[in-house]
Formats: C-alpha cells, sequence, structure tokens
C-alpha cells in the first residue's frame, strides 16, 4: 500500500501526503471498513495521524495507542511517534525533512485546522488532492425518530433555536456538519455505527427553519441529499450568507461554496446545549445507569466464582448478554475493554480472537465498558482482583483510588476549565512519581457519543469552563507494561453545591462496587473512607431491588463500609 | 483633565482615547510623576487600562484595585469595571458604544498585542496618535555594574548566548526592549526605581557582541542613545534583519523601522536564562532570604509587645529599618503593604498618611513586603493577630495555611503550567465556597523584579512549563471585606525530587514563622501539621544564631512544633 501511495504522490507532483484517522466527520466514529490508516499500515486505533513522503512513513499515536501501534505496524518502514496525533505534530515532523508540498484531502480537515496549519507553517504549500486511499462504504442508513420522552425537547423548539441565531445574525443559512449535533438537534438516529446512535450527515437549514439533510444512503421521510447534490447546492448559493462551525466543518465546504456567497463563522450552539443536559436528559441518566449498573453487578458476582476457565472475550460476550436484558438497551457505547494482566497495561486494548487470554488467579481484570440506552449513555471501568492481590497491587489500586475521589468530591466555581480540574486527579499520583498518558475525563452524550466535546478533563486540556448539569467522566489509572492496569471510572454529572451558590461539585451516576480487596485502608484518609463508604451506600440502595437473593447478599458484602 | 483629553480626542477626530497604565517598558514599575492613570482619573494602582470618549469615561481594574478605585475616583463621570486590565477588556466595553476611530500611543502597546487587538476587532480602526496626557521625567539614571560574585555569569557570557542567536538565525541585530532582560544580560542596575533595580533601556546587539543602550538621561561608560536617535537608527536600517519578541516590544518599534528592513519575531531568550536562576543565583537567594528572616523576625517580636499606640505606618518604618541593617541591603522590594483589620482585605493596600490607622487588639494585621539585596529578592506575606483571635479569624487562617501547604508540598511532572498548579492552592478553600481574586504565584528576580515572568501560577493563568531552580511565590488568602484580610506568601524555588526523576519539588526559601496563635489545630491533617513542623524547624535553625537571646527564645516558641 506505501508503495501505491508513492506511486500517487509522484504523479501528483507532491514530496508528502497526509492521511488522518477521521473521515466528512471529523469525528471519533470510523467503521472498519472506512478506517484509512488500518488499510494503509495496519494500525486499527481510534485515533492517528499519518504521513508519507518519497522514502519515509510516519504514524504518530497518543500514549493510549504505542504499545499497540508497535504490535500492529510495519516498523521497518513506519515510524511510530508517540505524540498528540494532530497534524500540528505531523508538520513539526515534516519540517525536518525536505519537503515543500504537501498533499492532502480538504474533506478530513476543519476549516479552522487548516487555517492555523497554514498560517504556522507557511513554508509548506498545502495542496487539496482529495482522497488517494480510496475506501468505499454503501451501507444504508434506517433512520428513526426519538421521542420527546427521551429527548425532553422537541425538534421544532431546538430548530427555533437555529432560525433565531439566523435573524440575530442576518444570515440565510446555517449549516451544521457534526453528526451528533445534527442528531441532537433534529432527534434522529440510526443503527448505522456500531457504538454510537448517531446520524452521519450535514444539515442544512434556512431561515424557515425548512432543513435539508445531506449523506449517503439515508433513508428517512426528511428530504434528503447526496455529496455531488451539496457541491452543487453550495456552488449555487451566490449572494447568500451561511453560518458555519470552522471548527468541525470540512475545508472542502470553502472550496465548494460559490465564490460571492459569504461564510460566516459561529459557534455550533447544539454543543452547549448537548453538553448541558435538560431535566429530562438528566433523570434519563440516571435511570439507565441503575439499569446498567445491575448489569454491571450481575457480571462482577458470577466473575467471581466463575473466571476460572473463562477468557477475556467470554467477559466481554457475558456484559453484552447482562446489558442488553436491560429496558430500553440500544448498543454498547464503545467496545469493552477486557484487559486481564499486561493486557490492561495497553490503554485502549481490546481483545480478539488472536490476543484473547485465559483468566487466571493472581493478576487484575481491566474492565471498561458502556451501553447506549435509549434515555442515556454509560461508560464505566472496574478493575478486579481475580484471587488475592499483591501489596505492589493493592498500593497502586488505592492511588488510583485516591486520585478518583480528590476529583469526585471536589467543589469549584461554575466555568472552571477542565484544564485546571485535570490537576486534582492526578496530584495524588504525581505525589509517588506516578501518572497517567491519557485524560482524567470526557464529557458523554445523553444518547449519543460516549466521548462528547467540548468538555474535556485532560492534560493538555479543554479551556472550555464547566457549568451546572453537565456530564463527565472521572478515570485516572495507572499503568504497568507487561503486569497490569488499573483504572476506576465513573460518570458523573455537575451540580450546585447550593442554590445560591457559584459553586459546582460532582454527583456520580455510575453505580457499581469497587473492589474492596484491592484496597489498602490503611492509605486512605477519614475524608476518603467516606466518600468510598457514601458511594457504597448508594450504589447497594440504588441496585438492591433488581438482584436475585445470592447477587443481593454478595453486593451487600462489596457495598460494606471500611 | 477628561474635557481637556475630549478637547484634543475631537481635534484628532477620533471616537475615543485609550491610556494604559504602563510606559515604554510595559512593565510594572511606573514612578509617580509617570503615572498617566493617576494623573488622567487619580487611581494611583499598579494596573488599570483607561479609555475616554465623547461624553463617557472607563477604568478597567482587577479585584485586588476594585476598592481603592473606587475610592480615588469620580465615579459621577468614570464607570469602574472589575475585570482584567487588559486592552481587550477595554475594546469589548468599547465595542457596546457607538465607536469607530480608536486613537492611543504605540509606545504603550506591545507588537503582539496590537496584533491580536487588530484581528479581534476589525470594526475598529487603531490610529497611532501618539501621547496625548503629556508627563515628563527629567531623572538622572547612574548605572552601576553587578558582581559576578552575585550574578553568577559575566556579561560576555550572556551576550555570547544573543550572538548566537543571531548566527543560528542570520540575523543582524537583537532589540531587547524589556528593562529586567537588559539588566539582567548586561549586569547593569540602577537607582531609578524605588523598589527594582533595573535599567530602563532598550539594547540594540549586533552581531559582534557590540551593544547599543538607548534611554533618557542614562549615566555609564556604555554607548548610550536617546529615543531620538533610536528613531533614526531604526530608519536607517535598511536591508538589514533585526530580532525582536514581539511581547515585550512596543508596536512604535514597527512604526520606526525602515521599511526595507527586515524585523524577525523571536522570543527573548533572557527570559526563561532568568527564570532558571544559576547555582550563584539560587545560593544568594537563599542567604539574602536567611538575612531577610532575621530582619522579619526581629519586627514580629518586636511587634508583640509593642504593637498598642503603633500604627500601620510605625511597623513599615519599624521592618525597613530592621532590613536595612542587614548586609547587601539595597531597597525594599516593593512598597510594603501593613493592612490593618479592614484594609487587611483592600488586597494592594498601603498606608499613607491620609489612612494610617492605629493597631488595637483584636484584629489581624496582614503585613507583605519585601526587600532587594544584591545577591537577590524577597517577598513575603504573614498575617499576625493582635491579640486573642476569634474563632472565625483561626478558621480562616488555617484554610488559607491548608491551601498554602497543599501547593508547598506538591509534587508534579516538570514542565506542568502554572496555570495547572494554580488549582492545588485553590481548592481547599474552594471547598468552602471560597476563593481569592488574584494570582497564586508569580516569579521573582534575583535582584530584580519582584514579579518576573514569564512564570505564573494563576486563575487566568500562563501556559509557561515549570522547570528546575525557577522560582515563585506561594500567595493564597481569603478577604473579608470591612473586617480583615488574611495571606500567607512563602518564596519557593524548583527542584527534582530525586537526581533521576521527572518531577519536581517546591523547596521554601522564605524563613519566618507564621502565627501559631492563627492556627486550628484541629483543621490540620497528619500531612499538613508535619509540613508545618518542618518548616518551622527550618526557621529556627536558619535564623537562631543572627538574634539577640530574647528575640532566640520567643522563635523558640513560635517555632515549636503543634
Amino acid at each position: 500500500m506505501l508503495e501505491t501511495l508513492r506511486k500517487k504522490i509522484k504523479n501528483a507532483e507532491i514530496d508528502a501526503y497526509l492521511i488522518s484517522y477521521g473521515n466528512r466527520f471529523l469525528g471519533q466514529d470510523v467503521l472498519e471498513k472506512e478506517h484509512k490508516l488500518a488499510k494503509v499500515c495496519g494500525f486499527t486505533g481510534s485515533a492517528g495521524a499519518f504521513a508519507i513522503t518519497k522514502d519515509k512513513a510516519f504514524l504518530v499515536v497518543d500514549g493510549r495507542y504505542e504499545l499497540q501501534a508497535q504490535k500492529q505496524v510495519d516498523l521497518k518502514n513506519i515510524r511510530i511517534i508517540n505524540d498528540s496525533p494532530r497534524l500540528k505534530t505531523l508538520c513539526d515532523i515534516l519540517s525536518q525533512e525536505n519537503i515543500r508540498k504537501i498533499g492532502y484531502d480538504s474533506w478530513n480537515y476543519s476549516v479552522a485546522e487548516m487555517e492555523f496549519i497554514r498560517r504556522k507553517y507557511r513554508d509548506f504549500e498545502f495542496i487539496d488532492i482529495g482522497d488517494l486511499v480510496g475506501l468505499q462504504n454503501n451501507n444504508k442508513i434506517e433512520i428513526f425518530q426519538r421521542s420527546e420522552r427521551f429527548s425532553g425537547m422537541n425538534t421544532e423548539q431546538k430548530i427555533a433555536l437555529i432560525t433565531e441565531q439566523l435573524k440575530e445574525k442576518k444570515a440565510d443559512y446555517q449549516l451544521i456538519c457534526s453528526a451528533d449535533s445534527v442528531s441532537w438537534l433534529l432527534n434522529i438516529y440510526s443503527c448505522d455505527l456500531p457504538c454510537s446512535p448517531v446520524v452521519r450527515a450535514y444539515a442544512l437549514i434556512d431561515k424557515a427553519g425548512k432543513v435539508t439533510l445531506f449523506g449517503e444512503n439515508l433513508q428517512t421521510d426528511l428530504t434528503t441529499k447526496n455529496w455531488k447534490d451539496f457541491a452543487e447546492i453550495l456552488g449555487a448559493m451566490s449572494g447568500k450568507i451561511i453560518l458555519y462551525d470552522p471548527h468541525n466543518t470540512p475545508e472542502k465546504f470553502k472550496n465548494l461554496l460559490s465564490p460571492e456567497a459569504l461564510a460566516g463563522k459561529c459557534e455550533d450552539i447544539c454543543q452547549d446545549l448537548k453538553a448541558q443536559k435538560n431535566s429530562t436528559e438528566l433523570q434519563g441518566m440516571i435511570n439507565c445507569h441503575i439499569r446498567d449498573g445491575v448489569a454491571l453487578s450481575k457480571l462482577l458476582y458470577w466473575l467471581e466464582d466463575n473466571y476460572k476457565g473463562k477468557t477475556e472475550l467470554d467477559v466481554v460476550q457475558k456484559l453484552h448478554e447482562l446489558r442488553a436484558k436491560q429496558e430500553l438497551f440500544f448498543s454498547e457505547s464503545f467496545e469493552t475493554i477486557a484487559g486481564f494482566g499486561e493486557h490492561g497495561a495497553i490503554v485502549h486494548y481490546q481483545p480478539t480472537k488472536e490476543s484473547n487470554t485465559p483468566l487466571v488467579e493472581g493478576n487484575l481484570l481491566l474492565l471498561d465498558s458502556g451501553g447506549q440506552y435509549l434515555d442515556g449513555t454509560t461508560d464505566v471501568t472496574r478493575t478486579i482482583a481475580l484471587g488475592k492481590p499483591t501489596k505492589e497491587m493493592k498500593r497502586d489500586f488505592t492511588h488510583v483510588l485516591k486520585a478518583h475521589i480528590a476529583l469526585a468530591k471536589a467543589k469549584f466555581p461554575i466555568d472552571t476549565t477542565g484544564y485546571k480540574l485535570d490537576t486534582l486527579a492526578r496530584a495524588p499520583l504525581w505525589e509517588h512519581g506516578m501518572d497517567y498518558k491519557h485524560g482524567t475525563g470526557h464529557g458523554v452524550a445523553c444518547f449519543g457519543n460516549v466521548h462528547e466535546g467540548p468538555l474535556s478533563i485532560s492534560l493538555y486540556g479543554s479551556m472550555y469552563g464547566i457549568k451546572e448539569n453537565m456530564i463527565t467522566s472521572i478515570e485516572p489509572g495507572i499503568y504497568k507494561e507487561n503486569q497490569y492496569g488499573i483504572r476506576i471510572e465513573n460518570l458523573v454529572y455537575t451540580r450546585k453545591v447550593d442554590e445560591d451558590s457559584n459553586f459546582l461539585r460532582f454527583i456520580s451516576l455510575t453505580k457499581a462496587p469497587i473492589d474492596k480487596n484491592l484496597i489498602d485502608d490503611y492509605l486512605l484518609d477519614e475524608g476518603e473512607r467516606e466518600w468510598l463508604n457514601g458511594y457504597h451506600r448508594d450504589v447497594y440502595d440504588s441496585l438492591a431491588a433488581y438482584l436475585t437473593e445470592k447477587e443481593e447478599n454478595w453486593l451487600k458484602s462489596a457495598c460494606s463500609p471500611i
């Protein structure tokens, strides 16, 4: 594949070509048949940036995919760089090479990113030569409407927010290119993706609130057009003003737009509205987390007596079965990570037939999973000791628990950024010279993307200010290569400390016991112990009624105070 | 004055005029006779931004100056805004007015700031109409050389770093417009400013390392030129390449530079070099903090028995006398803040003849002061109970102490930003719904500006990564309007946790007892108690030998473990 690409590069008279993990939706969900990086170099992770030159090739992946990439990729011909997998990183690398003309596909990079890159790397000439990889996806996309009973707000109300903005800004159209924004706005969903119910389509809304959907193979009563129509319609927009968000609109849009039209930058207002859950959405999240907690607790109970002779994939299968029995279950919210022993140290490990490992006594199982329910989305990680854990395991687990609690019980002013909060979870690990190479928390949709922007609590972090009724994960970890991985992840939502307060605190949504066999009691202070016992009390009270007697007895003990 | 300005604005055919607190050095030190805001509106604080239109006037000040501004300014004619006192804030305010042409003086705004402002506020036309305030300063500036014994690096070595950069970037000149960088680079200092020994001059360095100083009334053997020469020399630079830092070079530079010259942006490398202290500088900082601690401890001892009948200004005077007796003392490092009772709640209060208050039993004295010594610079705040403190005072003080300790004992990866660390000091106060409207820490020179960039630990925060051997203050506080203020400030430096570690920790430089009468022992946890007792042990061990017997006994008790 690399040689084929090099021929095409030569024909196009360019020095390098960029391949992104993304598609026309610049987002996180790329189907196997659409995964350009997998086709080009074998890397199947869900984030990465690739560049090929006449004689070299570079793959940038972040910490969680470093080990995986090393296993999947031909290291003789491709250099792996562990860094933020952004275009900027690739350009920094290419700056070391003797390169001037860089080819790329403008469908795969946002307007904002390309503006930044062009400004920063003035020595390069960026040439839009389109797609050189050539993957096809002809899946039909059946679209269904989500009930207001779950969304809490009907489509007309949401569309009115857009037409208001058009009126205020004296514009003719709003274009929305982000799949999760389009789905939220129109309350339309599909089974197109295995773990996210969003509809991958663009929406164009006019002043009267009329909506046109753009995409391929959309099955719906709504007015739909394909990508060719999209080009034609934009090309005919002479004299019109079109609002768009430069951060989630592909640069292609600007190339297609009639030169006599005016493209007006504006923020995607769906993002803020989605991030701050309405009361129906919040109640849905609370409800589905009880059902999800029931499924996970049943699994944990089952695991205790049955892990011997089972494999990672058996756990994945069993957990799926238990979740699928829950009311309103729709799908997993991402592929379950069940990493036993050293697999747990590979941050985004997912067991395959080849890697699948039997569970044996004396190591840890890291289990990160979640569900899409019609009323909400879950994402939870538990680390479980199989047999008696070592002292080191207990110490490490307890440090991760302390990190989790430090953030979970924090209070902070409204509008504090995730970048700032990130410190609270890391500081207890920093104290012992440890850290983790992934984010501390991400926003979560209420039925949508399990990773939902713009909220992000991370090391490099987002400057988005956190407000009331927002949802984030809290998920610090410790990873010991070739030994084990530990992560404790709950979803939480923000609530004012009291009605008149300018401060927020987190309320845990996730309901599942935290393995007490792994806690070194001696390392917890009074406040941490209180948090844990209070959390476990809530888990037991929320789930007990939905369990068999045996399960309930097990949970009672798993949740008893320390 | 407002009416005079409005006439000038009318004549210049502009809609508004901007006045900054700064001078040609964009820095923090502005003499009384140079203080434009004081002349224009009476506000004497050390940060502010002012704009006047045909019928309105706006003064932006940050939290620490809000109360002071309200007392000093004619509130009928000038609106005070509590916000970050930047040009951006003023432009946001002016965006609400019917305004297009904005006049300003390009000597007072940096290249970077004006580029940002012009890009962001495209509806405004910014017109450089020079200075309309017209303040004169004819002080002669005697320049002296600082010995390598204190600087640890001679001028030739430092200049070589600049000529290296010129060579590497194939440039002809480097222009440095930041007074503290020029002083550090050339090891030249003066008594021009009351509390900072820097020489306010620009330096132009050519490829051969020849240096020309620019300024007014400079008394030195070095080659000096005045501002008129500066304009002429820049105007004659045809065909040359001049490097400059857009963040501390006035926009005026670009207007003066020959159109045939090339201005090359580069970072002021002195900033990094200054921030990371060499071993001589660090040892000087350690040494001068012992002498400074001796002076402050003598003051605290004296205060205990003598405060009755004394005033804030008596404390300022007494502390000055004690510091002035110390070896290598040069000057205060800023005007001493001695705020008794409610004055302590005015964050940058400095007692004047008019405000001077007698010290009486039953309230707190906030004492923030520092010295310039030839071997280093100090900055320390202690809050002292006069008589028996109330329960509330003790609780508040202990919360501030917990906030201080949380940051002081933190460990963190090399290159963590101050913005990220800020959270650690605030979180213990956030827990109780409290916060403070000022930074948590600032860089400090070794004989130079007591507020030295680029290191900054603050709410809005700097993205500058903290490295080994850097110095910062740690100074959380609580301020209760009309009651009292509490702040506990130490200077600290960064050291690797151990030789091979990628983690840093802070070592306290400041040596002075923290008032135990104000500590509610019950609120401290084991780790905090240990930190405090360890700190006090070090204070006693460092200072005891330099005190009288009575003082030593007092210190022994003040530093005894809790």
